[in-house]
C-alpha cells in the first residue's frame, strides 16, 4: 500500500513510463463547428490526492456523440470551467477512453499504477494526455496490453455494448432468427454482426452503395454477417422478395437503425409482423418516415436507444457486460471497426497536436468508411 | 324454448315486426371506388336453420375500414361468394351493427325473438337488411331501446372499444397525468375524451383549423377535453410553450393518432420523456415523420392499435369491454359522435336504397366534419 501510495504524478517510477511536464487537451469554451472551435490546451495537472488517481491517457476515440456534444446538439454536455486554468472557461472533448494508472493517492483501493481502465461515464473530457480521476470514474482493464490493446480498450464501452443491448433488450431473439439493421460497417453494426453470429442469429446487413461493395460485404461476411446488401438494393421492390425468401420459414423481428431516411422506412417494412425497430443514431439527418399502416396492421413497434441512459440506470449491468465484451476481445473473438490513428508523441508541439487532431476530426466529418477515428498516445 | 324455435323469418310473430318478401344488401363483386363498385342487391333469406338466428338490421355505420375493405386497401376483406344468390360472387359491405332477432331456428340458446344484438367479429356484412347469423356471431345487448338507441349501438363496438384499449394498454396512466390526441372530433376521439375523463386523466385535443373552432371546442369541452387546440396552434413554437405550463408539474405520457403528417410529428414532440405514441388511423394519407432525436434522447416509443388483432385474439375482454360500454351509454355517461342518418324505408325500390347509400358514402368521403354516417332502418 506504501509503494502505491507513495506514487506522485510527474515523478518516474520504476517500469512505468510517468508523464512529466505539463499536460495537454483539446477543449473549447464555446459550441460551434468542431473545426472552429477546438483548441490545444496546457495546463498543470496536480499531484493525486486523496482518494484521486492520476491517470495517462492511452487512447481516445472520436465518437458522433463527441462531435454532437462539441457542435451544442448534444442533450448531455460537460460544464465549461476553470479547473483547469486559462482565461477562460473551458471544456475537454472527448468521452470514451482508454488510460494507464500513474499516480496513486492516499485511500484509493483496487487501483494499481500501471493498471488500465476505461472511462465508467461519460463526460468525463478524454481528449487529452492526463488527468485526475477517482476509482468511481473507472472500470479496471482485468487483462494485459498484449491481449486487450489500449485502442481496442478505447472503444469497447460505447459500440459493442450498444449492440450488445439492442440484440437483447427489445425482442428475445432465438437462435436462427433473423434481425436487418442500417449502417452494418459502423462500430455498432460490426458489434452487433459479431455478437449476433455467437448468439446464433442471422443477420442482414444494409450499407451504402459503394464502388468496394463486394471488398466490404466480404469483410462483414467474414465477421459473420449471413447477407450483405446495399441501400439501393433493400429499396427495389423486387429485391424485397428476395429478402422475403432469406426470412421464409424463420422470423425478421428486429431491426437496428443508425440512419434514418429512405433506408430506415425499408427495413421497417421488411421486419414480420409484430417487430421492433431500434434506432440509435441518425448518420443520414433525416427524419424516420413509417407508413401508418405499418403500426396499425403489422403491429410494428419503434423505440430508441441511448447507450447513456441504459448505463447510467444500470452501472452493475453496464460494468458485467464490459466484463463479457473484454473477455470476447482478450480472445480475438471480436474486433472493433478498423481505426485510422491520429498519434501525439512526447515533445510534440502544441501546434503539431492541434493539427493532428484537426486531421482526425476532418476525416471523421468527411465521412471516413466506417473507420474510427481515434487519437493515440505514443 | 318452444315458442322460441318456433319463431320463423319472414312470419309475423306477436308484437314483432317481422319481415316478409325480399332482403337487400349493399355489395361489390369487385374492388375500388365505392361510388362506382357498389352496388344494390336482392336475395330470398331462407328460415333459419339448427344453430341459426334470422336478423333484421337496425343500424350499421359507415366507418374508415369498410370504405378501405370495398377499396381492397384494407387487409381484412370478406371473401366473393354466391352465397346470397345472383350472378356472380360478392361481398356484402359494412363490419359493425346493431340488429333485432326475427327468428331463432332449433337449438339456438341465449337468443330470443326481439332481442338486440351487436356484431361479435368484423366481415359479416352489415350493410343490409336481413341475414342468417349463429349465437357465436353476436353479443346481446343487455339493455332495452329506451337506454341504448340502436344507433348507439351500433357504434358502440369499434371506436369507444377503440378508445377504451389505448388508454389502458400501453401506459399505465394515473389521474391527473395528461393524454394528446389528434383527430379529436372523431368517434374514437370523442370516446377517449369521455372515457378519460372518467378516469381522472386530463387531454389536449388537437382538431383540424376550421371557422367553428369555437363551437367545436365547447363541444368536446363539454364531454370532457380539458384542452382543444388547432393543428396550426400545436405547430407553433411560441404554443408549444402554453402547453409545456398546462402539463408542468404532470406528465405527458401518451399520444394517440389517427392522422400523419406534421400534427403527428407535433404531439410527439410534446410527449414527456418515455412517453409512448399509439396509431390508430391515418386519415390524413402522410406517413409518420419523427426525428432520431426523440427516439434516442426522449425515449419515445410508437405502436400502432388494430382493434380487430386485440379482439380476435381476446374474445373475453372484448366482451367485458363491452359490457361496461354499453352500462355507461345506458346511463348517459357517454355519447357517440353525432350521426348522419341514411335511412332505409319498407317499400323504397331498390334504386331509392342505393341512392340513399351512396349520398351517406358521398358525405363520408367528403369529410362529414367529425359525422358518423350510417344506415338505418325504419
Amino acid at each position: 500500500m506504501l509503494a502505491r501510495t507513495a506514487a506522485r504524478f510527474g515523478r518516474p517510477l520504476g517500469g512505468i513510463r510517468s508523464y512529466s511536464g505539463d499536460a495537454k487537451a483539446v477543449v473549447y469554451s464555446q459550441h460551434g463547428r468542431p473545426l472552429e472551435v477546438l483548441k490545444l490546451h496546457t495546463y498543470r495537472l496536480p499531484a493525486a490526492g486523496a482518494g484521486q488517481v492520476a491517470v495517462k491517457f492511452l487512447s481516445a476515440p472520436i465518437n458522433p456523440a463527441d462531435i454532437n456534444q462539441v457542435e451544442g446538439v448534444y442533450p448531455l454536455r460537460p460544464a465549461f470551467t476553470q479547473a483547469l486554468g486559462g482565461d477562460e472557461p473551458v471544456a475537454v472533448g472527448g468521452n470514451e477512453g482508454c488510460v494507464e494508472i500513474v499516480g496513486v493517492g492516499p485511500g484509493v483501493d483496487g487501483l494499481a499504477v500501471g493498471d488500465r481502465a476505461i472511462m465508467r461515464h461519460t463526460l468525463f473530457g478524454t481528449w487529452r494526455t492526463h488527468a485526475l480521476a477517482t476509482a468511481a470514474d473507472l472500470i479496471r482493464i482485468p487483462y494485459g496490453p498484449a491481449e486487450v490493446s489500449a485502442v481496442q480498450a478505447g472503444t469497447v464501452s460505447v459500440n459493442p455494448t450498444t449492440a450488445y443491448q439492442m440484440l437483447r433488450e427489445f425482442v428475445a431473439l432465438a437462435p436462427g432468427d433473423f434481425f436487418i439493421q442500417t449502417g452494418a460497417n459502423s462500430g455498432v453494426g460490426r458489434a452487433a454482426i459479431q455478437l449476433g453470429a455467437r448468439w446464433g442469429f442471422r443477420s442482414i446487413n444494409v450499407v451504402r452503395d459503394r464502388p468496394d461493395f463486394d471488398a466490404l460485404a466480404a469483410e462483414l461476411t467474414a465477421l459473420g454477417a449471413t447477407h450483405v446488401v446495399t441501400e439501393s438494393q433493400l429499396a427495389d421492390k423486387g429485391f424485397r422478395n428476395v429478402i422475403k425468401q432469406w426470412v421464409a420459414g424463420s422470423k425478421l423481428r428486429l431491426g437496428l437503425n443508425c440512419t434514418g431516411g429512405a433506408s430506415t422506412t425499408n427495413i421497417a417494412r421488411q421486419l414480420s409482423e409484430g417487430g421492433h425497430l431500434v434506432t440509435y443514431g441518425g448518420m443520414a439527418r433525416q427524419p424516420i418516415t413509417i407508413p401508418p399502416s405499418l403500426f396499425i396492421f403489422k403491429d410494428i413497434h419503434l423505440h430508441g436507444y441511448w447507450l447513456s441512459r441504459w448505463a447510467d440506470a444500470n452501472p452493475a449491468a453496464k460494468e458485467a457486460v464490459l466484463g463479457e465484451l473484454f473477455g470476447l476481445v482478450a480472445r480475438g473473438e471480436l474486433r472493433d471497426v478498423p481505426v485510422d490513428r491520429a498519434v501525439w508523441r512526447d515533445g510534440m508541439s502544441d501546434a503539431e497536436r492541434l493539427d493532428v487532431f484537426r486531421g482526425a476530426v476532418s476525416a471523421y466529418i468527411e465521412g471516413s468508411k466506417g473507420r474510427k477515428q481515434m487519437l493515440v498516445h505514443e
